[in-house]
């Protein structure tokens, strides 16, 4: 299955989530790990659009969600930021979802200056993934 | 907002929801009403999106669903039969919504037939309907 630019940006305005976690980690010098999340979840006999996603963006993986959905997801910061984010840019997202993507993104820039590991830099990404809307399709 | 086509089809296999209604009516002489809809629901936070659907295909109407979100709708048979279903054949959905989809034409085209105006007629739609998958953001 190949996919057009314009209907992976259609299918995430609908399916896609952006998502900032910020979880306790005793490990971090500072305490909390920021863990950024691009996920597009799919009833699991859908699963082939996810593994196409896959292959188009060429990372991140497809795992059960919950129950009898399906999630392609990328978490690698790298890829996020080098193939994720710039494909998000040159193609905008038509709904709301782009001020949460450009958020997402304005995180990603901070990570990329370790600023996630300042006391400073977690304080600001917290406010940004605060102005965030909460997806509906995360677990 | 301009929509691109293959947007449209990304989007319609994440929101999207062709669906056959088959409602009693004693004014019809079989006693039943068979009412054929697409839609596509968003969070009213999103409803440009929804009318740029409908300038798109200019048929259609953007109305409240239920508490704060807003739905697209069409429901005219021609429009469906002349303007959504050739759009669907030609831009091909990818996701199993297709098989929706394919259903849904069928009995559009039963209907250009006046077949749902016959219990023979009628029985095949249900039949048909029984085999589609139930649209998660119907009301």
């Amino acid at each position: 299955m190949n996919l057009d630019a314009q209907w992976i940006v259609g299918f995430v305005d609908g399916e896609g989530c952006f998502h900032i976690g910020i979880n306790r980690n005793t490990e971090m010098s500072i305490g909390y790990q920021v863990l950024p999340e691009f996920t597009v979840v799919q009833h699991q006999r859908d699963v082939q659009v996810l593994h196409a996603l896959k292959a188009y963006f060429c990372c991140g993986v497809v795992r059960k969600n919950h129950g009898d959905r399906m999630a392609y997801r990328v978490r690698n910061i790298e890829h996020l930021y080098k193939i994720i984010a710039p494909f998000f840019m040159e193609h905008s997202l038509k709904t709301k979802k782009n001020i949460d993507f450009r958020k997402f993104r304005d995180v990603l820039t901070l990570m990329q200056s370790n600023r996630h590991l300042t006391l400073d830099g977690l304080e600001e990404i917290r406010s940004i993934k605060n102005q965030m809307n909460k997806c509906s399709n995360m677990t």
